[in-house]
């Protein structure tokens, strides 16, 4: 993606060819920062702190602090001290174990002094992958809108999503966001409804951002006006990611992803999730029961950050003092309210035979 | 309701007779101020501004403008001006209409210079009659509650409710919030989770504001928490309030309500709605069509207000600037989401048999 004309990938190794740069999310949309990583701990700050977030990122990420650990001590026990701390830094995205798994599997048969090198390369391939992935996403996602868009001779279509799961959240195009680049790129009419998110609004800050860089149009909604909006006529169609599918097709994403998916059934709208194959966890069935849910601070609920009129960045409280408040991180939908998955692979509904459909390799898994 | 010991309505005639003091609900949960109000445009921007909202109390206010536009004026054709001019503050409140069709049936009979008395009359009236409805509205409701805790064995009974439906929204105890005091009173272990509701945090502000001056155990939640929730037994029922109400039983409430009904079905939680009489539509039947939904302004979603840690109040920007934002101010729960509607002439279903069999006398309404 670009920004103020120069192309970005979300994270990227520095000359010194083994730190790296991420761009601190954190901050965004006021600011453009970005945040040198020079550590594996860096690294699991980077990811608990969210300054970097999105499923494949944090593997991404999580895959560098590998290799940082390694570079300092290339040990069988540095190398599993690093993979403790990175894997618990967050609970829900199964993709950042997913990362750590290939890390291990590419290093560890190697004598020590071969593991830093292998670790780079295995962490570049993963970010390559990634895009190249994400992009097959946007091509198998594209028709579904392109169908729409015929449905309605041409006529605007609107897209509802949760959270970000564009390419802030990748290393480059995004998964739900990926099939929405690619039908405004070919010319598709779209308008994107962006829910903004709370607690962290992911939605309203890096959303709305990357849409509006690429100059996609898009509204934002609090998370409450979905439902009317179905019920009205509004929504064609959702589209959001996840950090943690089960083998049948169950899907943890951002809080609240849930309350939309029931407001589409209740509506007729169709619902879809496009994620990439390493977000699949082929151990797990019934999501609500089995997938951890991640808890975080409940400030991030009664503080806000943002920019005043004369320009400063300020956090305030917005809820009464002395409340207390909870900060669940992801809700789980049921298969039985998801459409279709979208994968790099194709488009299958949320059913074990469909994803085995598309992965026959995982025919006796789980 | 008692602040800082002292006991308060939401709105009250001061010592000259004619002028009303209202808390400026704007302010809160961080300042607690008055505001006075003292013309019929005074009153109408107080409406409009949300420095008083909660439908109950959106009458009260109007009714005590029209007061004030006859003391200045109290000819037909003023009345007619007045009367208009409320009318269109808030489109989706049918009691506003209600208290001002209540303040015309008692002046318009009487001669130009009774109305002022009678009006201001009628003023009161409406008032201590909501104060009297939301206690009845209490006393049904509590029973729900009673029996939930019975069941759990003197367990915490966890209620949800959405906005603010408490004291703050009428003249005194509330609507969904006066079961909820009740039984904390009566010695019932109850701990409520508390909507944030966006955009303008109604939950958050108020009522975890009311709540904790009440002593009632409470926990703020993003909107977006609610289903996970559900999903996980950590909810036993839900109650909130209303602000029309149809025929059949459809609920006009804030933005948001129908997705926690949708949730609460899904997973077999009770939905109470509590509402006094005033709320009812009779005129109307199917809410989602027929029910208007006032728009408000984008900057109450791109925007908040709240104090920094060095105590200052500040507006601060939180989403990516030059993104649109739409800002329904309700939606509409349709009868098949509603477990039962809670009103001061008891407990019904959510059906137009339901609502005949406790008020007979709109038999041939509608």
């Amino acid at each position: 993606m670009k920004i103020n004309g120069k192309a970005y990938r979300t994270i990227w190794v520095n000359e010194d060819q083994w730190s790296v740069t991420v761009i601190d999310q954190t901050k965004l949309p006021h600011e453009f920062e970005t945040l040198r990583i020079a550590s594996a701990d860096d690294a699991a700050r980077a990811i608990k702190d969210m300054i970097v977030r999105g499923a494949p990122l944090i593997g991404a990420t999580a895959a560098y602090g590998l290799c940082m650990a390694l570079r300092e001590d290339a040990s069988d026990a540095a190398l599993e001290a690093a993979y403790a701390m990175l894997a618990e830094t967050r609970p829900t995205a199964i993709n950042l174990k997913w990362a750590l798994d290939a890390m291990v599997d590419a290093v560890k048969p190697l004598p020590a002094r071969e593991r830093v090198a292998a670790a780079y390369a295995r962490a570049a391939k993963i970010c390559d992958d990634d895009v190249e992935i994400c992009r097959r996403i946007g091509v198998q996602g594209v028709g579904l809108i392109r169908a729409i868009a015929d449905k309605k001779s041409g006529g605007v279509v609107n897209v509802l999503t949760h959270c970000n799961a564009g390419w802030l959240a990748c290393v480059d195009w995004g998964t739900a966001l990926a099939p929405i680049y690619m039908a405004h790129d070919e010319g598709i009419k779209i308008h994107v409804w962006v829910d903004e998110t709370r607690p962290r609004n992911q939605g309203a800050s890096l959303t709305a951002f990357e849409l509006g860089r690429h100059g996609v149009a898009h509204t934002i909604i609090p998370d409450n006006a979905g439902g009317h909006l179905m019920q009205h006529g509004q929504v064609d169609m959702c589209i959001v990611g996840t950090d943690r599918t089960t083998a049948r097709g169950d899907v943890a994403n951002k809080i609240g992803t849930y309350l939309k998916a029931l407001a589409a059934h209740d509506n007729g709208v169709p619902f879809y999730v496009a994620l990439p194959y390493t977000t699949i966890d082929w151990t797990l069935d019934d999501g609500v029961a089995e997938i951890p849910i991640e808890q975080r601070s409940a400030r991030e609920v009664t503080h806000m950050t943002g920019r005043t009129d004369k320009g400063a960045i300020e956090t305030i409280e917005i809820s009464a003092p002395g409340s207390g408040a909870a900060n669940y991180g992801f809700d789980v939908t049921p298969a039985r309210l998801v459409t279709g998955l979208i994968t790099e692979r194709g488009v299958t509904p949320a059913t074990r035979e469909g994803l085995l459909s598309l992965y026959p390799e995982h025919k006796n898994a789980g």
